[in-house]
Parts: structure tokens; C-alpha cells; sequence
């Protein structure tokens, strides 16, 4: 049997596109999504975590955690770029099955809890629910394999500030939290997601291959691209929560480095990751007891799109 | 009749190189030097520049400045590397003048007032100063030509923290106001002090060739290269305020980007200068209001060192 895989996620349309290739790839053992705010309020992102499954036609229990930020206000959710319903503004019907009635942090504790050493958490939303099943749970941390995030940023400029990537700034009290837990972590930010752009012709590609669910991909995306076109002039974009996935089945398509992690919860670097690398010497003690991660700071672009667009086309129908 | 030019400081073995870089320099036409708490309590700041400039021959007036940070608490003097008397404890003789009466943010300000648009203000300490005579008198920040400072880092990693370097750690609020003050601004922090490296060997030659001024630089900066020995394993020391002598006569030595920087005065990021580069999207608003300054990323190094040390060379006794 496979490690067992949580997927902790705020679906939006990139979140889709690593979400189908997590539900399509044959090593990954999904056993359930929970959801956050972030990208959409939490209910729509339950019922959008459930509609993907249904449409890969798989039965993985859905969860809904976090309706917003521990600490910190919440500053809104950004429509104009995943739609009011996290999927461009397409419509789509309701799913025909429902939410689990668990908690999804207590989902998280009650897995790692029987699985003890297993369980992979991947997470590209905002870092709520694991802070919660941290403060609910403190010693799940040692007994979780690794914790693999889309979020924050070393040394790539932000997109909520100069310094604060967009998960991050929706809850730092809770990403700092995160970061400090006793549990390996993987941080795939703006670092390696800003050199990895998915182009309105790869996902034309992808539904020409898997009509239904490249096509629904690619009508999702739409009002992505057209973001992106806005701002940076290209008909493409970001193609952030796939490399979280991609980082799980293929790590050696990035190259990392040691470091400690905190997150700035005030003034202007609110929201920022605070990369300290191994063997940095500063006087500072912000860093005391906060153990070593991987952060990803190179990234084979190529090989991330065929990895999250070759699964989906390869597998599904 | 050459610009004139404000040097604010808290000498500081890479201090004093600078200063004699500047009381050398033909082109550079100084009036006065201020004195800060930093590497020494101001007291001692204010007698080191005196006795720079008495062993130099010359009579440029020394004022005594601020003497803690304005609102942080303040950590504590490097007597580590700079030596309890800032000269790597070397026990020199007291000047034979004396300090000025005038506070040194009203020297600042009575100057910038005379020579309206004139004055160039190099600042290689905290910056307490320049933040006092802002708040003494808003009025002289679009009066001063530009302020070049030491001190900051955008990329690099800090000294004090992951994040943060020394000068701005010592009071970052005050780093705060004169970053957002409507004055120009050349930011020369590590991003390119950490490329220039002052090897022993360097100050060796240099006080061949001038035994009185070479031989004291040699003489004192013999702990700072100790205290890089042990951490680095370098006989050498990072040359940091030489930086901002040498942009102000050779601009063209140094890359800049242009940005607007916020400092972060809590948490992790404390004393971290928040560099938003020009047009970079993000909603933020923290940055609003900052004009930008030109942040130095590149730097000849050889070419640094041989205007700092060449221009000693030749023109001291």
C-alpha cells in the first residue's frame, strides 16, 4: 500500500489542476481533501474539492476546516481571479455526494493518529487547518512524513506585498505556527512557482487529449489567463499548486536548501517568510528550536508541466 | 566650490577607513562629520572622528549626535569587533580639539538650510540622525541633493538576523522615517559590502606605502580581521562604509535597482529593509507615498578597493 496522502486546499483553478493530477497519478494514495478559506470562502471550496472528485469519478472523502485567519483579519477573497466560484464563474452543478461532518483538522489528527509516520500532508492554501490540528494535537508534528506546501517566498519579490506571498498573508499566525512544528516541510513558494508558467496553449493541448476533464480545465483557467494577460502581458499562468504535487511525486525536479522558517505577522513584512539557511550566523534567537526545511529555490519548468499535464492527459478519460 | 558633504557616523574600524577615504579625497568637500551611537556610545564616536580628522591635519568640525535608538531598545555595543574604543582597542591619545556645541541633527539642518540642494549627506551608522532632524524640520528633506547610506539588505542575507543589518537593527524606526523622507536615496547594504573584501594583506600594503595613516588602519582593524578569522575563516573583513565613499566619487563602480523601501520594526523581520522594486504589482499600500531610491545589487569590487585605498595611498602622509 502506498503512504497515505492528505491534500489540504482551497479550490481555485490552479489548486484544480494539481488536485486532478494528485486524483489521477497511480502513486498517489489519496485518502481525503480538506479545505480552507483562501482562494474562496471554505464552503464553496468544500463543494469544489467534492465536485473534482466526483468528476474524476473517485469517492475520496472531502472535509471542511478554517473559515478564515486565526489571528489576523481577513482581507477578502480574490473573485477577480478564480471567480466568485473558485472555477472561473462556469457554473457548474452541485455535487451529488456531501461533506464529512468531521472537522477537517481532527480529520488530520485522527489520520496521522492511526497511521503514525505515514501520512503526507500536502497543502496550497492557507496553513489554518494545520496550525489548528497543531494547537489541537500538538504531538501529531513527529509522527507526520512531511508536510509539502505551496507558499510563501525566500528570495522571488511577493504578490500580496513586496515580501508576502498570497497564502501566507491569508493567516502568517498560523503559517508561523506551521513552520515551527516538528514536522519535515517542503516550502514550494514563488521561488520555484514564478519560474514554471502554464500557457493557455498547454491547457488547449490538455483538452484536446481529455476533452472532459482538460476541457473543463482549460474553461476554468480562462479567467486566470485573462488575469495574468492584464498585469503581465502573457497568456498563460502561474502554475503554482501543481508544483506541491509534482514536488511529491518527482522531488528531484527541484533543487533546495536548508533552511529555518518564520513568518513576519506585522507591519510592512507582514506576511513574509523569513528564510534563515543552515549555518547562517546572526546573534539573533528568532530562529532558536525552529528545526531545518527544504526550500525550493531552482526548478526544472519543463519537466513540472509534464509531469502534472502528461498524468492528466495519460489517465484521464 | 565642490558640494557639500555631511558624514554621519559612529567610527567603527570600517568607519575610519572610510572617513580617511574621504578626508583624502580632493573631490570629496567635507563640513562636517556627525556622530551616532553604533559601533561605540556616541561619546566615544565623537572623540574617534575627531582624532580621524587631527590625523589627517585637518580642522573639519565633529558634532555629537544621538546617543540610543528612538524608540527600541538598543542591544548593546560590538566591542567584539570594533574594540571597546572603536579602533580594535588600541589605546590612541585623546584629541588635542574639542567636539562642536551644536547638537548634530542641527548641524544637518543648518547646513541643508545655508546650501539649499547642495549638501550630499553619507551616513554609515544607525540612522538616529537623519530620522532627529527630519522630525526637527520636515522642511529639509527636498533640500538635500542625496543621502547615501551604509546600511540594509534586499537580497542578501543579514548580520544581526536572517534579515537584518546592523545599522538599520540598531534603530530601525529611525531607518523607517528617512527611507519614506522625500529625499533621494542611494541604499549601498550588504547586497554589495558582501562582495568587497578587505584582506589583511590589502591594509599590509597600504600601510607600506603610508606607515602613519596605513599603519594605525592596519593597527586597528587587526581584531575586526580576527573576528572574521573565527567566523569565516577569511584574514580579512567585509568593507562595508568604504562603499558609500566610494559611490559618492564613483557612482559608475555600482549596479542599482530602483525601489521604495518600508523597515520592519517587529517580530522575525525586525530591522529588515522591505525593498519594492519600481512597478511591482501587488496591493499592498504600505509602500504608498515612498518615492524610490536606488538600491546598489552589483558592485566592482577591485575597482572599490583601489579607489579607497589608492586615493590613501596617494594622498596620505
Amino acid at each position: 500500500m502506498k503512504n497515505p496522502v492528505i491534500f489540504d486546499t482551497d479550490p481555485g483553478i490552479d489548486d484544480a489542476f494539481s488536485i486532478h493530477h494528485a486524483l489521477y497519478h497511480p502513486e498517489i494514495n489519496l485518502i481525503g481533501l480538506t479545505t480552507v478559506f483562501g482562494n474562496v470562502p471554505v464552503e464553496i471550496a468544500a463543494k469544489n474539492a467534492r465536485i473534482l472528485v466526483e468528476m474524476a469519478g473517485q469517492d475520496i472523502p472531502v472535509f471542511k476546516g478554517a473559515a478564515g485567519p486565526l489571528v489576523a483579519k481577513h482581507k477578502g477573497f480574490p473573485d477577480f481571479i478564480h471567480g466568485a466560484d473558485g472555477f472561473g464563474d462556469i457554473n457548474l452543478p452541485d455535487p451529488k455526494g456531501s461533506i464529512e461532518k468531521t472537522f477537517a483538522p481532527q480529520f488530520i489528527i485522527d489520520s496521522v493518529r492511526k497511521q503514525p509516520g505515514e501520512v503526507t500532508i500536502i497543502a496550497v492554501g492557507p496553513l489554518t487547518n494545520l496550525a489548528m490540528a497543531l494547537r489541537m494535537d500538538p504531538g501529531i508534528a513527529p509522527l507526520v512524513k512531511e508536510v509539502i506546501i505551496m507558499g510563501g517566498t525566500a528570495k522571488e519579490y511577493g504578490n500580496m506585498s513586496a515580501v508576502a506571498e498570497a497564502n501566507i498573508f491569508n493567516d502568517p499566525h498560523a503559517a508561523d505556527i506551521v513552520f515551527r512544528a516538528d514536522w519535515p516541510m517542503v516550502m514550494a513558494g514563488l521561488d520555484v512557482t514564478h519560474q514554471v508558467m502554464l500557457l493557455r496553449k498547454d491547457a488547449e493541448a490538455l483538452a484536446k487529449t481529455t476533452p472532459r476533464i482538460g476541457g473543463f480545465l482549460l474553461n476554468a483557467a480562462d479567467l486566470y489567463f485573462r488575469f495574468y494577460q492584464g498585469i503581465f502581458g502573457i497568456d498563460g499562468c502561474y502554475f503554482h499548486d501543481p508544483c506541491a504535487t509534482a514536488y511529491y511525486v518527482n522531488p528531484e525536479l527541484f533543487g533546495t536548501v536548508a533552511a529555518s522558517v518564520r513568518v513576519s505577522c506585522e507591519g510592512p513584512a507582514f506576511g513574509q517568510t523569513i528564510i534563515k539557511p543552515a549555518g547562517h550566523p546572526s546573534p539573533s534567537t528568532e530562529w532558536d528550536g525552529c528545526r531545518l526545511h527544504k526550500i525550493c529555490m531552482q526548478v526544472d519548468e519543463k519537466r513540472v508541466k509534464e509531469e502534472v499535464l502528461g498524468t492528466i492527459a495519460r489517465y484521464a478519460d
